[in-house]
This record gives structure tokens, sequence and C-alpha cells, in this order.
């Protein structure tokens, strides 16, 4: 059965809810700033929650600050159905990464119980606490907390840059931890999350919904190059240690090879830096950044081992010192074929175009993922721009968004 | 005729003397700060000038600095022999940048005038003011006024970095160029110039001496790629416009083409910038120098239509903007052939061990070779290294270098 929500229910205005949420912590440049725990924060958890009641949810703060609005389910046996995405943003960020997954759920379940009342399984309008990493150097702290990734004792010797330890600020935003059990919980059906695609895959295709079949795992390296500075000019080239002609070198073939090895592979090297950085004197060392993915590790170690291979090859020809660490080495999440699939059948039957795809950041829904069957939908981002306050997503995108949604969950809840 | 230097002669010591010459301005951590009209500048040349009067030359400082010391010639008409290099240095630098010339030239004089007594031709010993553009953004202030390449109008409105103004800096260095006539000199009949290589041809070929043909040219440029700064994950890469992956691409091809151009041409990229600069976001923009040099401009031309046409291909190719800014373009400047040709006589006679070479560098001979018959001669440096505290050349080296000015100054004024 499909939705076709009656102008009523229409009335209240995604674009406008997500301006409303999105507006605290907002600054004169037109930025959002929401860090965890920090005032804006504190105050749109607050607004949210009495938001929630206002619409006839039962709201909890839980032991990390993570808050619910419950829909209860006339099966009390069931476990329940969580839908949302995180409340925190990037510095200087924009308007609709993680809000609009909230203001969408809490819009769906308001309006699936205007039309037919208590749905038969629990439904929860989720706000995560965190998911950027932003403040404190830890990310997913929401969901970890509630999927056992984490405890909340792993947040004790945690600091910002300005030395505020994470549970001090926690209770300063009045998260009371010690008078509740941990955020920890058993008992989860499944958890959707809708979130902008923060890419421009679904622009580019002309495409409303992104129906996400897995998020890519992540290698992340530290590459030191080590030659020898010299004399631009009294330096012959066959004499030269020249740690930048080198990475370059390197730099190119990590681009050709990422192409040609498969079409959804991704490899990035953002940062570069050099030393001395001097106009006329040969780089004696740089350091740069890689960042592979794929949802396929096989792929990724694929990669792994051609650039092993290369950067052996390069050691010995030009004889300079490579240094290659690998410090991040998350794996590729799954999202549930018969969520996805569903996703997919719901956009179909109400005429929403749609394309299946990865997502290649990283999102709370891989975290529950892990655990529980788990959906991630993208809407369209102008320009693939986000982490930005030039973050953009149409009206009418985002009420597709809801749309797929408000149905997703009829058909999991009803 | 070729002198063999008496036990007597030999006795004032060249390493010593370079040691004295570079203990002003020495700094506790071993690196030599002598920047133009500083304190230690100014103490330097001073002591020099007293040195060159002990040594019986006539001495004399121009309207910029320049200290001679003239050992006058029996005839009256000829012009002088200029022999000499620059007494200022980098910030931290070494020991023998500059200083050696100067040193050798005094030694090589007083040696001729004990041995023979007064020259045909005047020979004068030069401790050129400043060579290293290292205090105030010129260079060649020294030589750039003898040659008529300078005015001291054109120090007018030139200032350090603390806001001294060149003139003012001159005035307070005790350089009195209101009551002389300009720097400008029109009685030079050749000029010579000892000076450490600053690179390692002579040692990894193990010869002794450098007989320089050319000085090269330089072509610098400051190159731009302008691309799109995407998420790292969520941008396939054919979606992309990353301005690192281009500009490795792009120096890759620079230093490849570089070797296979010719033999003697030198490419560097020293100095890279990337923005944001950040490990998982790809880079929107980076600028990154491009230093060429080769004594043929021909060759320099032929490289700068090779890398135009390139980067017309990546800017198809990739759809990104490369904006490319030359901002020097310095012509080659050939030393004097048959002077040249006399260096590399007196060493096979000497039995020391030459390289006919080419210098990557710039140096006070190159501003003189302009305008004049010019030699510039190189003894070794260890590992190449210069502009540093571990600049080294061996006392062998160094006495090898005085023997070789020293016969050619005979051959040349005698």
């Amino acid at each position: 059965m499909v939705i076709k929500s009656s102008p009523a229910i229409k009335s209240i205005d995604v674009e406008q809810m997500v301006k409303w949420l999105a507006s605290f912590g907002q600054s004169a440049e037109g930025g959002t700033n929401r860090l965890l725990y920090d005032a804006a924060w504190t105050e749109a958890q607050q607004e949210l929650e009495q938001k929630m009641q206002d619409f006839g949810l039962e709201t909890n703060v839980d032991a990390v600050g993570n808050l619910y609005g419950k829909l209860t389910g006339t099966n009390k046996d069931e476990k329940a159905i969580i839908t949302g995405s995180h409340i925190d943003t990037v510095s200087n960020g924009g308007v609709y990464d993680g809000v609009y997954g909230i203001i969408a759920s809490l819009l769906a379940t308001q309006r699936l119980y205007q039309r037919y009342g208590s749905p038969k399984k629990t439904i929860e309008v989720l706000s995560l606490c965190e998911e950027e990493g932003s403040r404190f150097p830890i990310t997913f702290w929401g969901s970890g907390n509630i999927t056992g990734k984490y405890q909340i004792e792993d947040g004790e010797s945690i600091k910002d840059n300005e030395d505020t330890f994470l549970l001090d600020a926690m209770n300063k935003a009045g998260v009371q931890h010690k008078n509740q059990k941990s955020a920890y919980r058993n008992d989860i059906a499944c958890f959707i999350e809708l979130h902008i695609e923060q890419g421009m895959v679904l622009e580019s295709m002309n495409k409303s919904i992104g129906a996400v079949s897995h998020i890519v795992g992540q290698h992340r390296f530290a590459i030191q190059v080590i030659g020898e500075s010299n004399h631009a000019g009294t330096t012959p080239m066959p004499l030269r240690k020249d740690a930048m002609a080198l990475s370059a070198e390197l730099i190119h073939f990590i681009t050709v090879e990422a192409k040609a090895l498969d079409p959804d592979l991704v490899a990035t090297v953002g940062q570069v830096n050099v030393k001395p950085n001097t106009s006329n004197v040969i780089a004696g060392k740089v350091d740069f950044s890689l960042d592979v993915r794929h949802f396929d590790e096989a792929i990724l170690d694929q990669f792994y081992q051609k650039l092993t291979l290369f950067m052996g090859e390069l050691t010995t020809l030009h004889d300079m010192e490579i240094n290659c660490t690998q410090w991040l080495n998350a794996k590729p999440v799954a999202m549930d074929k018969k969520m996805t699939k569903l996703v997919e059948e719901i956009a179909t039957e109400q005429s929403i175009s749609y394309k299946p795809m990865i997502s290649g950041a990283g999102h709370d829904a891989q975290i529950f993922g892990e655990k529980y069957p788990t959906a991630l939908i993208f809407v369209p981002s102008e320009g693939g721009i986000s982490h930005s306050p030039k973050e953009f997503t149409s009206k009418k995108d985002l009420e597709n968004g809801v749309d797929i949604l408000t149905e997703l969950l009829y058909r999991l809840a009803y």
C-alpha cells in the first residue's frame, strides 16, 4: 500500500522544520556550529525534545545525550524500529547534514500517527548526539554508545582543543549519565538513516533518491618520501634525490591505478607537505596523505598490493626511502538487502527516480549496520557540496525523502 | 712559466685566513650571518681593509661599500684585472661561500708581489659588498653598481624586513656614498672569481678544479592549478577536478622531460602549496614553483614549448585551469673562452685535475661576464652542500684553487 499524503499532513513544511532545527548554532556568516555538548547543541536537543512532545512522542535522553522520541507500538514484544541521524555539525557546517534525517524521521512518524494511529512495532525517532568528531577526537559517539562500540568510560580521557574533558562537557550540557543505565540497547529491530548525499552522483545522474547498498571501507595512509635537499641549479638531474619528483610520480600512479582498477574505487592525496618548500631548493622530504575507499575489501587490498609493489620499484630506482604507514583500516559495511530493496520498490511505486549506490562517506548507519539490519537513503546535494554553509538540497528532494521514509516505516511498523 | 710556490709563500694558510674572515658574524650554532651593511659585515670589511694594507695593497671603499685592495701595475695605461668575490652570506650560511674567493685573491696577489714585485697591469682584489640578496630584496648590489646594472638611486626605495631602507643601512655602516663618485667603473680589463662549487659534480667525478664555460640561464615560473575541492569519499574519480592529481602528472612530466631533453638541463619543483591541504578533501587549488636552468637559451625555450603544449593537453583532458606565470627569465652568460682555456692549461701543467663545467648557480661573475672578459673557477664542495653551516671544502682543494689563481694572475698581469 502506498500512502498518498493529504494536504493537511503536508502542512508541516520539511524545509522550514530543517531550517528551524539548524538555526541553533547559526553564525552571522551563515555557517552552523553545533558541536557536541556545546550551548547550541544543548539548546537544539532541548527544543527538539519539546517539539517531539508537542507531536505526541514520548521522549527520553540516554546516558550520553542521544534523544529519542518514541511512538509506542501495540505489539509490546517487538523490538523497536529506530529512524534518525545526528544533531551535531562540523565547524562552520551547513543546514542539512544530520538535521535532515532527524526532521524527516519526526515528520514521517507524525504523519503515520495522524493517519493510522499507533503502529504495531514501536518507532523511535533518534537525534544522535555526535557523529562528526569536530569537537573531540572521537567519532560516532552517539551510535557507538548505543551499539556497544563505545562505553561511557571511553570518553574519560578524551579532551577537546581547550582541554575540556568529554565527560565534563557532557555534565555541563545537563546530560546526567551517572543517574542512568548506559546508552547501550539490545532491543533494536533495525535502523534507518535518511541523509544528504554529500556528493554529486545523484545530481549528475538526475536522480532523486539514492538507495545505498554499502558504506565503503577506508584505508588511510601517511606516506613519507625522504630524498636529499640540494641546490636547484648546481645539482644535475642524475645526482638528485628529489623527494617531490618521486612523490609526483607516486601520486600520479595512485590516480591512474585507482581509475584503472575499479570504477567505484576512489583514491585521494589531499594533503602534501614539502620540506624545505623553497622554490630554488630540491625537496629533501615530502609527507603526503592517501585516502582510499571501496565497498569491497578485496579491491582495497588489491590496490594496496599494487601500491606497495610500485613503492618498492621507486625506492630501488631512485635510491630514496619511502615510509608508508596505514593509520586507518575501516572495513566496508553492507546495508540490509531487503530494506534497500524495499526503498527501491517504494521509489518506483511513488514514481520517484532512484539510483542504487555506494556511500563513500561514513555515517551512523555503518555503526548500526555492523549489528542490525540498516537502511541508508540519500537525497541529492546541490553541486555535491557539504560541510559548508553552501550545502543545499531542494525542497522537492527533501519532500521526496520524507515520502519514501514514511512509506518505508509504514511497511515495517504497521 | 709555472710558479712553484716556495714554503715561505705557503706559510700564510688559506684555510686559516678563510676561517678568520668568516669568523665575523659567526653564530653560537656554527652558522654565519653577515648580511649587507649589518654590524658583522661592517667589521669584516674594516678588518679586511686593514689586512689588505698590512699586505701592502692600496685600499679603497667605493660608493656602495665594495672594498678594493690594489697592487698598482707599472703600465699605467692598462686597465685593471679584478679578482674577488662577495663578503656577504645567506642567513645561517657557511664559511666558504664568497669569502674563499676574496681570501684566495688576496693571497695570490700577495704571493705574486713577494715573488715578482709589481705587475705590469694593475691587480685589484675585490670584496664585493653583496651578492646573496639575503637582507634586501635585491641581488648583485656590489657587482651591479660597478658594472652599471644598478645605480645608487635604485636602492632608494628598497627596504629590509624591518623596514630599514637600503641607503640608510649603508650610511649607518659608514659607507659615505654622498662624498663619492658612483661605484661604476669603465677601466676593467677582466674579472676573475674563484668560488666553491655549491654542487656535487666535482666531488662525484673526483676533480679538483671546475673551469666554468657558462653560467646558466634561468626560467622561473609560478604555476597554479585550479580544480574543485570536494569530498574524498563521495566524489567518484570521473567527476573529480583534483588539482593535486593534475599537479602530480605535470610535475612528473617536468622531471621526465627535463631528463630526456638535455643532460645539462635541470628542472626543480621545490615549493608546493595545496588548498585546503586536508587528507579527506580533494585539493581545489595547488600552487607550485618551477625553476629551469640551462646554459643554452634554445634549450630553455624548447623546454618551455614542451611544457606549454603539455599544460594545454592537461587543461583540455581534465577540464581544469592551469595558470603559468614566468617571473624570471635570466639569460645564460658565457665566460671568456681564452681565460677559461688558460685555467685548463694551468691546471694541466700543475697536474691538478679539472673539469670543464657549467655553473648552475648565479655568481657575480655573470654580472661582470655580461660586460667584461670573465673567468669563473670552482673548487669542490663536500657533499655539494652550501648555504649551510655544513659547507666544507678541504684544505688541499682550497690550496689548489689559490695555486691556479696565482698562476692565472701571473700570466695575465706580469
